[in-house]
């Protein structure tokens, strides 16, 4: 049997969505590490609609779950429907989607409302001991929903996030893009990626290693 | 100087758009090969948009320029104003959309109308004898345009759509997922990745190496 792990997504493009580039190379990295990845995300309306071109809101409406099957060729699930119990971990890839849809972090701060499901599949996996990765932004979920264990993570190197983070109770730790930063103890991981890479090949390197810290402390 | 490789997206998402994984993984190679990828689309409505969770279609507008700008964080341009004199190369990854939005083909088969940017950039490069990577379905676009010349594609083992290639004058050759066939007279090389593939792993090294032929091919 592989190891199912799950993965987050919140629509389909950094500025409303994923981060496209960083969910691909996580799927590719699961896949090469011998993981079955299973997909979700929360069935929902998104916080705004970005046109990806002007980087201006469209006054659209578009659904994150439905925006998300677009990574994915329609193999996703609500993720307010999956059970810690059916997952050996979990991995949380980035974009700016994420502390909008996933959490309301890019609006509100530390105290944006983190959506339901999410922080009750995060709390499930992370209380059965199970490992969870962090990419780019997402790291602000895990000082959300984990700061008050006062977890280890990095968003690379921008002070101003870092604050916000530690504001919850984690810790910010710098990191280059290439690198990640593991919290064994608490089994999350984590790598900036585009919180300061520019492009596919410099953020796949870090991606690939939180991918195999994760699949190695899967017990 | 990086070579400058232009890589047609056609929307964002297989039913409706650009193989999302397929554009990930090539440009991914693209940059590992040392290459500076030049993403471009047509500036036009998608021919329909399909909620991939459904596969139904929606009745929305969308415009394949916009959609495309999703893939890689607004760093794209019309195909239009695109000129063979400033690209080294041109790669047109799959899905759906390529043969519904760059061509007709998936709607009004070997006779479907090539958008005519698209058609004149292909054109152009080609006319330059500079090479062509053409993955998955849009191998037809390359029969609709260069199949006079009984150009060499494949699209993997798919015979309704070999034949219907074949009826343009172009030949068509049976190909594994992880395989390229070339067409070294022509400097076309093509990959059958979600025609045959299951998931990023299965398509990936057929994308590496046909990005590793067109690379090749570059005087």
């Amino acid at each position: 049997m592989k190891p199912k792990i799950g993965v987050i997504l919140a629509g389909c493009g950094v500025y409303d969505g994923s981060e496209v580039t960083e969910s691909v190379l996580t799927l590719l990295a699961l896949e090469k590490a011998g993981a079955e990845p299973v997909c979700m995300a929360p069935d929902k309306e998104q916080l705004h609609v970005i046109n990806h071109l002007t980087g201006e809101e469209t006054g659209e409406k578009r659904n994150v779950l439905v925006e998300s099957a677009r990574i994915v060729r329609g193999n996703i699930e609500d993720v307010a429907a999956a059970s810690a119990d059916d997952l050996d971990a979990l991995v949380l890839p980035g974009g700016f989607g994420a502390a909008k849809n996933l959490s309301r972090f890019a609006v509100d701060g530390p105290d944006g409302e983190v959506d339901p499901g999410v922080r009750k599949l995060i709390e499930e996996v992370h209380g059965a001991r199970k490992p969870i990765g962090f990419i780019c932004i997402t790291p602000a979920i895990a000082a959300q929903v984990l700061g008050g264990e006062g977890v280890e993570v990095t968003i690379g190197t921008d002070d101003e996030t870092a604050s916000a983070i530690e504001s919850c109770g984690a810790r910010h730790v710098k990191c280059a893009v290439d690198e990640i930063h593991e919290d064994p103890e608490r089994r999350v991981v984590s790598t900036p990626a585009y919180m300061l890479g520019q492009g596919p090949a410099e953020v796949a390197p870090g991606i690939d290693k939180l991918v195999q810290t994760v699949m190695a402390w899967i017990r």
